[in-house]
């Protein structure tokens, strides 16, 4: 299916809100195997948003429509898009209902005239109810006749051959609300058009070089179209996704699970989920399950880490305390490093993140300790030994009673990057020593 | 003017990037008083390409274009442009030498045909040359005729009224790329199709009630046209943006400042910076202007505040530590907090935020203290007097000897949203207590 994503609101073109639907149904499209060939936004304008929907059916199929349902708006949206179809506005008794329910449970005083009208629907409409909202989405389906109009049909079995089907599906703005209805309604409403099963998997890596991934891919899909893997990189992570599409969802199952044992034997040991969750997830999860406790002292990362472990519900059960000893004092102070080994070795060196680590070890008595020191940036640092090259962090991990130290060497001068990335290792590392020693 | 931006690049449509150079650009364009009517993104397609162009033509001045000049499908991109508008591609003899001592000072063994086509240009464009890529930015201008056709010219005094004038710019997508080249070449150069004088400023707020900035904003603009004001909200943070378009620069400025006046006598308290600064970048410099030491210590927000802090170059100067005091036992050893008053009044109480951030006072000497406690989600917290209610989070704030406590009650349920708002409001009390006291 041909497809494209329409994003309705004056609030994005004033820059007042950021798209982000956009970017989560461009992923999921992508995922059922659509291709998306647009993504247009207009703002609260029929005139404009009847000649890009005409437009847009020169090579689409689908029009998947978001925004311009609110209760200020709608008559605008629906109105125009029933008009586009050669359909007009109704009550819909369904919907009616569930508006009043609604209202009720919320203890409104009254129902305004505004409300009402997000219960008027397209007569020849499949509606979805919000459980989450007041708007409902709907869905229209019909056929281009060749003076380039739309004639719309009430039910996809009236129509013709599925290549000249056009569909329009509208979902309220609030991104929640617009998450909810597509998982709940449109997929399931959409992914019925097509005549395969669909199947996919996000697969998370951390550390692996972007030419390597290339590499791998080259040859683990050398020519063959299912099952697909397409790759999404920032900043270190990388992630793949695996998606086949067969006549029945055993076989999709069975050809995307094929596809990641090879996948493994090539990058298994950079890879932290095989179901898209975070690194800090993965970690965190793990440490809770398995009791371990923990502790942490950040020197360039200045508390990254320890802010994005706490983000995880129920981390208090084995997460004692994170120490920020951004000042030399505080090193010493706080975690027993030697005055000496700072002035010998410079604050930001393997031996520092080391005393750090076993200081905090000592302090805390935690199982798991790590620490992180390094020049972030801007620029070269001076230490007693000389200039130490930006991007340059050291991170210190003990581990019931043994200590290492893993180096890393960024060549960036980008404060945000590198701290990122040194928090991000950080991770990386407690899921490794986790993952031999344990 | 009406303008639309328009994206070129399948991989915004395969989603593996994200396109943040069109909000980029809707918020600029906006600041120039510019109407934003449409966004587009379009795949590396001819057809559609010059299908779009045309469509938009229809009720547009100005097209902006990112992408699509990398030197594997500019030809695609450009030439289909240069197509539009009745013109065709020639070499460019500046961005030829251009080319060539770009690559001479990166040291590349040679110069590819691919790379070739990149300095091949439109030859009735107005060409803006690269300094931080390869990829040079042009603006074609034209008017549309009668059919529907594009007919260009060099030069922008050939033309016509300013009401039929149709302008397209290109500029490399990299948003490093885009936004030098915006900022350098292609703002100044659609400035210069205004009549006017544009000035603005971006005024930074935060705590006020978003119905009160309603308030005021119609009291103020009460049936005006210039100066505008236009308001960006987000999570307790509001941002206004005045600008003016008047005959002269002096006039604009004015006008502006004569706004900003108006507008800080109903809400100046709440405004931090007038320059769109963030607010931990405006607390972390004065904390370094004025060289006042500080510490930290943290329970819901788990490092979040430190991680901010830490952003700031420079500011090892003055931050001597913080101390994520996650579990009740590093409340107790890190910060001598008693655990009678933990047992008493609970964790998350005023009382032990009072007691970290003294005890955090003792152990560093820092003149300025700062503490938060709380319940951040999900769900409500069990003390020892009864229930807290989830959203109820308390900020600690030592400074010369003196404590207070902020309170807070978000009522929202939401682990992100709370620890964020808590993480702001601790920088807005410094921001506060500085002001007063200092």
């Amino acid at each position: 299916m041909r497809c494209a994503i329409l994003t309705i609101g004056t609030e994005i073109l004033f820059g007042q809100i950021v798209n982000t639907n956009t970017v989560y149904l461009t992923r999921e499209l992508n995922h059922m195997g659509f291709d998306v060939l647009y993504h247009h936004t207009v703002g609260d304008n029929a005139a404009r948003l009847k000649e890009l929907i005409h437009e847009t059916y020169k090579d689409c199929n689908v029009i998947v429509c978001t925004g311009g349902l609110g209760p200020t708006e709608d008559d605008l949206t629906k109105e125009t898009i029933a008009e586009a179809f050669g359909d007009k506005l109704e009550m819909h008794q369904e919907s009616l209902v569930n508006l009043e329910a609604f209202a009720k449970r919320r203890g409104w005083k009254e129902i305004t005239p505004n409300n009402y009208k997000q219960a008027m629907m397209p007569t020849k409409a499949r509606v979805f109810q919000n459980d989450v909202g007041t708007a409902p989405a709907f869905a229209l389906m019909g056929e281009m006749d060749g003076a380039g109009d739309l004639i719309s049909v009430k039910d996809n079995s009236e129509v013709f051959d599925k290549e000249d089907l056009k569909i329009i599906v509208t979902m309220p703005g609030p991104p929640r609300e617009m998450k909810w209805m597509w998982n709940t309604h449109i997929k399931p409403f959409l992914l019925g058009f097509s005549d395969k099963s669909l199947s996919y998997r996000v697969i998370r890596t951390f550390g692996i070089g972007e030419s390597k991934l290339e590499t791998v891919l080259l040859t683990l899909i050398d020519g063959q179209t299912d099952p697909t893997i397409a790759t999404y990189a920032k900043e270190g992570e990388s992630s793949l996704r695996i998606a086949s599409q067969r006549a029945t969802k055993e076989e999709a199952d069975a050809a995307v699970e094929d596809m990641l044992e090879k996948v493994r034997e090539y990058i298994g040991k950079y890879i932290y989920s095989i179901d898209d969750e975070d690194l800090h997830q993965v970690v965190g999860r793990t440490l809770i399950e398995k009791g371990i406790s923990i502790s942490s002292c950040e020197s360039c990362t200045g508390g990254m880490f320890s802010s994005k472990l706490v983000e995880i519900p129920g981390i208090s059960q084995v997460y004692d305390r994170g120490i920020v000893t951004y000042s030399n004092r505080a090193k010493i102070e706080e975690l027993g490093v030697s005055e000496d080994i700072i002035n010998e070795y410079g604050a930001e060196s393997p031996e520092v993140a080391a005393e750090m680590v076993k200081g905090l070890a000592r302090v805390t008595g935690s199982r798991l300790c790590i620490s992180s020191t390094g020049v972030a940036g801007p620029g070269n640092s001076q230490g007693p030994k000389g200039e130490i090259p930006v991007g340059d962090m050291f991170i210190g991990v003990y581990f019931d009673g043994e200590v290492h130290v893993k180096e890393m060497h960024t060549g960036r001068d980008d404060r945000v990057v590198n701290r990122n990335s040194c928090m991000l290792t950080m991770f990386d590392e407690i899921r490794k020593v986790i993952d031999q020693k344990v």
